[in-house]
């Protein structure tokens, strides 16, 4: 039976539910692969993984989870090459990128008090809300994805079929979207740390000096450099932050471009030096925060 | 006494309290003026709008609010110029851009069941969610904003002065990143018109043509032509959308682009044709919807 890629719930089955082995979770529909721990492509985005305890970098609180990568492993599942940002893992990336819910499947090998104690349980839906490379110990870098679970009440179910044909659209197509309740852990930036920036840099993006002009002034966006929040934890001062253009501040939170200790700016796919980082005598950067952001990326 | 403009709560004036009059407010170091709206600069931002009934275009229903900008009116109340993007209008702008959290302030005047019997009253903080010019029946063209309520158990209370010296700073300056739990209402997007755009565009913008390359592939946003949600209401649906990257979407949303009916894009500012939009002949565009953005932004 072909698998039909689903982001969200399938109905039928609930959070909760357990199921035998993997070709039952494919043959719900919940999880496309009966090896591989990444249900999804690089295009379409992933729609599901599994847990089963096969890589010790994972973390598993229950509401949050550091998921690795897929890719590396010798058929015992020894790591023998780095992760790639390919296959599954860049369907992740996708999923977080256009905000796809995952479904989050457990199974009883995993090596934590959330696993089932046999089979595989279906435990909900949960976004991923950041990626990173990571240096193992044994010189191998696997790639690293924060989940977050999701307590909306109703989320919206949604085929992967390409439904730009008009008239098999759904009737309900242009329905007035809903909207669902949910409780979300805001960070709180410091208001100063953007103020300063954005008044320094003349909201004048450090990385390719262009200002977004809007009908009420110029803007820009201010960017950590060492990720706020959960794992990476940077501070949120002036040091670690850096004004730029939506575009570039994409680029960089992605691992696109890099800085480099004398804060030239590096293309991770060329590793060619793009530009120099524009600088103002106020703004003292830390190169702590530089190296952390550049060890997420580059080896 | 110069008024110290200070975004959040002020200590001592908690949510509820009321004063005689504007200058009381003042003195209170909740808002800057006696007489205009807004209290705010571009540069700065706003940190506090006063609803006093002044324009009836303001549509007050508690959580959430649609206010009037403020200039064009003559000494006696009524509207004799088109209201402009400058001055504290720019200010509330630059606060929805910040995400800064504004104190609004309700006078007795207002005509709304919200509204104090007496004096004016701080009824907590808000967040600018949106703007746009409306045109109203007599012609000429107001500012409006959507503010809604912050819910946070805690707000950074934050000055307006410069941290960036080092030895000025609080000591709590690197102080882990706090977060509050905050009830959001989050739309519910289709992911169908995500991925439909994106695909049939290539993640190409179809503004600038560029494509943001990060390394787990090509990316672009999605955008809707007429908002989704309150009050504008757009349908989620490929006819609405566009793909652009996150610089021409953060114009198009603030009104620096617009389209014209042969989907020709124009400089707002400068009047200018500045390109075509790049089509895809399964992307058919709904110039109802076209329309709608453009009366927005221009006359």
């Amino acid at each position: 039976m072909a698998y039909i890629r689903t982001f969200g719930e399938i109905p039928g089955h609930p959070e909760g539910t357990t199921y035998e082995d993997r070709e039952a979770l494919r043959l719900a529909g919940l999880h496309a692969h009966k090896q591989n721990g990444i249900s999804g492509t690089p295009a379409e985005g992933a729609d599901a993984i599994v847990l089963n305890g096969g890589y010790p970098d994972d973390r598993d609180e229950g509401d949050t989870i550091i998921y690795t990568g897929q890719g590396g492993q010798d058929s015992r599942g020894r790591q023998i090459a780095d992760q790639e940002l390919t296959s599954g893992n860049a369907g992740l990336v996708k999923s977080q990128i256009d905000g796809l819910p995952v479904r989050v499947i457990r199974g009883y090998e995993e090596k934590s008090e959330h696993a089932p104690a046999a089979g595989y349980r279906y435990d909900g839906l949960y976004r991923v809300v950041r990626h990173w490379f990571k240096e193992r110990d044994d010189g191998f870098r696997v790639l690293q994805f924060r989940l977050e679970k999701i307590y909306d009440t109703e989320i919206v179910r949604d085929f992967g079929q390409d439904t730009g044909d008009l008239e098999s659209r759904p009737a309900d197509n242009l329905a007035p979207t809903t909207r669902t309740e949910q409780t979300v852990n805001r960070l709180n930036r410091r208001a100063s740390v953007v103020r300063n920036i954005k008044k320094w840099h003349n909201n004048i993006c450090q990385i390719c000096r262009m200002t977004i002009e809007l009908p009420s002034g110029p803007a820009s966006e201010v960017a950590h450099i060492q990720g706020l929040g959960e794992p990476h934890n940077g501070p949120d001062c002036e040091e670690n932050a850096l004004c730029l253009c939506p575009n570039d501040h994409l680029r960089f939170d992605h691992g696109a471009l890099y800085l480099t200790d004398d804060l030239k700016v590096v293309d991770t796919k060329t590793q060619q030096v793009i530009g120099k980082l524009n600088t103002h005598p106020k703004h003292v950067i830390d190169l702590r925060y530089v190296r952390q952001h550049r060890s997420y990326w580059i080896k």
